[in-house]
């Protein structure tokens, strides 16, 4: 490829970061596309591999095998360490590349809003590490309490709370209180799983703001009856190795798991401009950085508004995102010049709270249970990369469907958290 | 279950634990099985989660699910601490157990022959955690490769040694192969994966010594069409992190994975019997500890010969074992005391080389190439526990076939090796 091409450069390969790269496919440029992970992950159903319902493998695909074909792109795996605007360069910890176009979509982790002390008794759930540690700390809960003679200790061991009420926290409850209810009945011979406690806690009034209150409403019950207890309005005040407190109450419980706050990405610090309190990049209409029409910004690190509401942290807004991105560097790279505004288009919300459960709003049509569920599995198994990665995810529902087993049950490695536990 | 029903303690999962406990099916006794980890793992299939081609969840199943039917056996996640074979008591970290009869299955790791300040340069083969590690690094190495402009350093890390000529080593030699010939190529743009080295360095005068020497010479043969350079009776005298030294010859490498030599696992050390070299229990000809015959020990961990030719270390004889010992128990608790030798009948023996290149040996017949690639991948299947492993392991070999893809090339941790590499 002839050096002279402008180089655009790509920080992160989610959704926004690909959708970018893969609309330039055939653009007149050099691409690099730079991830920290080797792999794209389908982020919505990370959940899944918390919960032992998939294999790490069948949601995520390497970023090489999807662009291999992409001749114009070249994939790095390494981590940002400096950006430098005035210089146009990005300094990796391996290399420093110049840029002409910046393309910045390295996306969200959780937030503890200032108690990062409770990180290491309530992790959160990001990444595909984080989801294999959830479930080694999950799976070997029911372990230890199967050999816990002492009552209250083995209570402690059954008993999980969920902190937050969003998306994340309800499809977590949801499926640890099926895990409890149905996977592994039978197969402990002391303890009883399904006397396990499952708490959803969530400070706010009800369960998935980003729905109409009527399917909060109705998420709720489907918790309820699966057994998820849900309080609402009441914040946690503290977590450590025995539980939470919440309000002044202390909660024994030796898994805690959290899905309350999401910060931005700490790249947006190097991007010298003014962020909203989750530390997001407050960007111009058409998602550049202001006062850089050269640098933009994507996904979950952009704070941007659309027909006067905030543009959600989700999939579909990130892949929108970057596909805009994309399109206005390709026309700057045929010399136009004219603004063009990011619009974000609302192609509905989803979220599954357990077996052939699941609430759905496209607009004004709104659905829940069985139905919601379907759309849900349908929707979730189509946007997964890969027809392979759809055969498999299908083939483990569709057993995990019929039998009530997990599929990936499998303790690996060991946390600091289980030692000498 | 009543107290007064004999107690049964199977230590240890893998092929020859699990068969105890399931040939115990029905019997009049209380069971329990003691594992460190929650899963039965298919090793035999091991090489291919390292080398990316399988998820972890796929060759492995929680043992609880697959005893959730045998209402006489209690599976605990816990590790022995010691055994007392005068009082018949086994100590776990978390409790202690009495015993009637006590099956000891806990197999083998692997062995750095004095050398282990080697292994954290040489990692093995055994668990899935090893497994993952290793896939960790083999990826890593390429994705190192494509950032390192010194062509000595690109080189270092497009070599790979794999030390130890057997089944596994051969397996492993000709995978990586095939990684760098054909699952990656097209997918770097400035490291080309064809250019890497693949070496196989065995000390003995011939590979797969398990086999016929003339098919010995066919597995060389295949593996250096496929691109694996092979050397025989070359001793390695060093390992660190810049490679292998053979001889007195320094190999630059930053991948070396070790695949020569068992150990068999310490809880041997408690048993207070002669050992053989490997650390092996030298048991009665009816799998008894000598003067112990409430003592059974089974798989990779005993030694034994039979029809004048030592018991080899795989799985088809471990579950023999298991078999043989968990019948022997049998008959014991229905009164029966004659001896009953443990008799090995061997059911071949299969490798596999790479794609579509395998050997195989059942008696006087060898066979090698395509055909016995079949019969390898059809055995694994087979053997493989769970109708739904079988499907997915399908349908991931098939999709790998046909696109040269692997699945499970996903890097996830971090190992200690990687720092600031």
């Amino acid at each position: 490829m002839p050096a002279q091409l402008p180089h655009v450069l790509v920080l992160g390969g989610g959704f926004a970061g690909l959708s970018t790269v893969r609309t330039l496919a055939g653009a007149p440029a050099r691409i690099t596309l730079v991830d920290r992970r080797n792999h794209h992950l389908f982020q919505p159903l990370l959940y899944q591999v918390a919960t032992a319902g998939l294999a790490a493998p069948s949601i995520a695909a390497p970023l090489r095998q999807i662009l291999r074909g992409q001749r114009n792109v070249t994939v790095l795996m390494d981590e940002v360490a400096g950006i430098d605007l005035a210089t146009r360069q990005v300094r990796l910890t391996r290399e420093t590349l110049d840029y002409d176009y910046l393309v910045v979509a390295t996306g969200a982790t959780h937030a503890y809003f200032g108690h990062d002390d409770w990180a290491p008794f309530a992790p959160g759930l990001k990444s595909l590490d984080d989801a294999l540690a959830i479930r080694r700390r999950v799976l070997t809960a029911f372990e230890r309490a199967e050999q816990a003679p002492d009552p209250v200790r083995r209570r402690a061991l059954l008993s999980f709370v969920v902190i937050g009420g969003g998306a994340t926290g309800v499809e977590l409850a949801g499926t640890l209180a099926e895990i409890a209810r149905h996977t592994l009945t039978g197969e402990f011979r002391r303890a009883d799983p399904r006397q396990a406690c499952v708490l959803l806690v969530e400070a706010g009034p009800r369960l998935l703001t980003a729905f109409d209150p009527s399917l909060s409403a109705k998420a709720q019950r489907q918790l309820e009856r699966l057994g998820v207890q849900v309080r609402l309005g009441q914040a946690v005040t503290g977590v450590d190795a025995d539980g939470v407190r919440v309000g002044n109450e202390q909660i024994a419980a030796r898994t805690v798991l959290w899905a309350a706050g999401v910060a931005a990405s700490p790249l947006g610090q190097w991007l010298d401009a003014p962020r909203d309190r989750a530390g997001r990049v407050l960007v111009e209409a058409d998602l550049s950085l202001p006062g850089h029409p050269e640098v933009l910004v994507a996904g979950d690190l952009a704070s941007i508004r659309c027909d006067d509401r905030p543009v959600p942290g989700v999939a579909p807004a990130a892949k929108q995102m970057g596909v805009h991105a994309g399109r206005l560097i390709a026309a700057r790279l045929r010399g136009e010049r004219a603004p063009q505004p990011f619009r974000y288009r609302d192609a509905g919300a989803l979220a599954t709270i357990g077996r052939m459960a699941a609430v759905a709003q496209f607009g004004r049509v709104r659905f829940s249970g069985l139905i919601a569920w379907w759309v849900w599995l349908g929707a979730h198994i189509w946007f997964l990369i890969g027809f392979r990665n759809r055969m498999v995810v299908m083939l483990d529902w569709a057993t995990a469907y019929w039998t009530q087993a997990r599929h990936a049950r499998i303790v690996t490695g060991r946390g600091e958290h289980e030692k000498g536990d």
